[in-house]
């Protein structure tokens, strides 16, 4: 009986996991190493210890995913990372959408498209970077910037769009000038909005958002911080237009580059703006029982660490008295001495200077890129936040999944097993 | 007939969620934040992407638990975290077994030899050291070594040892000298030896073995190296005489003294020894399908990651090029220059040093504790490993499981709930 009991049970089972997702949202934070998430959680809290609570990244973890591309660096890139997130295999730093070989291979996204899916691509970056080109595109190198961007209008699936909705940075690349990118989209089809303002505008797909020349303001200097959000709101409202499933990736591209900055208070706005992003697909999935939802990162930046110097501490007020990114602070004191920098400072900075500080940041005021690093330093020291490196690190990476079949995610798994069970899902 | 079939599985599934383990092995990686594990992945493939393979840590994997005590400041240590892991309750820097308040708490390990379990605690620093001190005493501060070991003899559940086995570093606590505390042990029946070669000695519980008179040597430095997995080898012996269930904590105390020292080399042979007793269990586990055994950190230390100073790359090669503690490495050297000097360093480390390396350590040959941190630097830059402090830092730390109801323990969780699940499966 028991037995019987069990192979019932089991059949049952099997049903239930051939019961693959209608709709895929895929999460990407660039850069979002184990010690943003966990930072991001103290953040929230304001480091006091009686408002710490789980947040979204908490609430949806799986496991982790190791990163290491196809050579014996171990540190990936985030082509490669992407790449191997987008098709399920090894590639060199560097590659997009393509093999060790320089072969072209074909992304989830593409392979939804081919199975009668709607596909969208949604960043903080431009669209033509590193991560959403590896789902779109296929270049030996992910410098190729023009020729990427091409490739959203040159690869199509019989005959039609290859993705539907295109959201993020990169006007540059998509020009409206006669014979431009922008205008070939559009007089095939595409809706093309250029400001946040405009996004109600898009009322069918294929429709097309870029709202930065290149790729978006950071969050902490936006006036439009969660434009995550507002995004992923468009998208979705675009793609409910029709009952086809959906594949859309979204990535929080400027963790990564908050954390090449090794800026902390500009990665966690980063970390606001994708956080509450995802809660919104959370919900979503709750919402519609037929989405999977899943996040993860690329890879870790700048060797971040909560802790440094022998100190048993990591400070989020002193992170949340930074209102801008350390770029514009610096910006803000060129050339500046005196009380014209101190105030200057104080416009975004609410912590005080001590008279030694503010004479080194004096003293190198026509020195730009030596006072940034000093900057951060400043800040470093009293968050007592750790940075080993401007690049990237080789920690594995948080991944986190709710939905149908988010137990597929459950444990250790590699990058390319994470593209590999998302292609097992279109197919 | 689905509904019935859903209701039927719903209820076997429930029969073999009530199915709780019969023993219990816990395993705690000292300072084992992400990175180590990370790491350890990379060491044992020497760096080279064709021999990436999932170690015990990745088929364990089940998700992460965040460590902050209970203040404002984030960063756990030791005490607190064992604490935490112990008893289910947060508390403060320092404390043992007890709460904020400093009232005194109920291990896992208490209740569980009152529910009748055998219990005991291995580890490679003395066995009064605050992670197995967590387990078994009550302090106010982790630093009353004496009266912390006093409690492996004077706390007993029905008159009886509250620690049937009791193997790690420590003898100068547990002296041999009439009214000693070791005496008074033996006196009440515990079996002790005091060197690994006499571990067949042990033939019943109680049972105690200490090999050293603090802390075991460094795994890199020992002549056993892998003196986890012998205690552990033992210790399951032991409890295999009765038929009563286990409660067993097993620490890799050295993981984080290695990483206070920043020597990363000394880590990644203690990540060795506990990788090799963790899969000892591992298969204990497989072969007996009734014992749980989860592994979790404490804390990271050190702010380690994989990659500084810019560098796309770890290599474990160089840090297999180390084959001795930075530490004994560092007095090797003390006052030596010249042709001694090279010679000295020749012995431990298969890296050539460049003139200037060698002049540098020269010029501190009578400065210690400088020269050691150049050392470090030497090692940390040819290897691109990363450290932010000689302290602890706040990122999660990896969790994972085998044996029956391990899927307690997938996904995130703070590390007092995993001591209450614990907790919950002893009761």
């Amino acid at each position: 009986m028991l037995r019987a009991l069990g192979l019932t049970c089991a059949l049952a089972s099997m049903s239930a996991m051939a019961d693959a997702p209608k709709n895929i949202i895929f999460f990407i934070g660039d850069g979002m190493g184990p010690a943003y998430t966990s930072a991001y959680r103290y953040y929230v809290a304001d480091s006091d210890v009686d408002r710490v609570t789980p947040t979204v990244f908490d609430r949806l973890l799986a496991g982790s995913a190791s990163t290491f591309p196809h050579d014996d660096t171990v540190v990936t890139d985030s082509a490669a990372s992407a790449t191997a997130l987008a098709t399920g295999v090894k590639s060199y730093n560097g590659a997009i959408g393509v093999d060790a070989d320089k072969g072209p291979l074909d992304s989830v996204l593409v392979k939804a498209k081919q199975a009668g899916w709607q596909t969208g691509v949604i960043s903080t970056s431009q669209v033509n970077h590193a991560t959403p080109a590896s789902f779109v595109a296929h270049a030996q190198s992910r410098k190729d910037y023009q020729e990427i961007a091409e490739q959203f209008y040159s690869r199509r699936i019989d005959g039609k769009p290859l993705v539907d909705v295109i959201l993020g940075g990169g006007q540059k690349y998509f020009s409206l000038e006669e014979q431009g990118l922008g205008s070939k989209m559009v007089d095939w089809g595409y809706q093309y909005v250029r400001s946040f303002d405009a996004l109600p505008e898009l009322t069918q797909t294929p429709a097309m958002g870029l709202f930065a020349d290149v790729g978006l303001d950071y969050a902490i200097d936006a006036e439009q911080p969660l434009r995550l959000s507002k995004m992923l709101d468009t998208a979705l409202r675009l793609f409910e237009n029709k009952s086809d499933p959906f594949f859309l990736m979204v990535e929080g591209s400027q963790i990564d580059w908050c954390g090449h900055g090794n800026d902390i208070a500009c990665a966690m706005a980063e970390m606001t703006d994708f956080a509450a992003a995802l809660e919104l697909a959370e919900a979503y999935a709750k919402r519609h029982g037929d989405t999977l939802v899943v996040y993860t990162a690329d890879h870790s930046t700048g060797g971040l660490t909560l802790g440094n110097k022998g100190n048993y501490r990591w400070d989020a007020k002193v992170v949340k008295q930074v209102d801008a990114s350390l770029m514009v602070i610096n910006e803000s004191i060129e050339g500046l001495s005196g009380d014209a920098l101190t105030k200057a400072l104080a416009k975004n900075i609410a912590f005080e200077f001590s008279d030694n500080e503010r004479f080194a940041l004096e003293s190198l005021k026509n020195h730009s890129d030596s006072r940034y690093w000093l900057l951060v330093e400043f800040v470093s020291r009293r968050s007592h936040t750790g940075w080993t490196t401007k690049g990237h690190d080789a920690i594995d990476v948080p991944v986190g999944a709710i939905g149908p079949m988010s137990d597929k995610f459950v444990g250790y798994h590699d990058n390319i097993e994470l593209g590999q069970s998302l292609i097992d899902l279109v197919n």
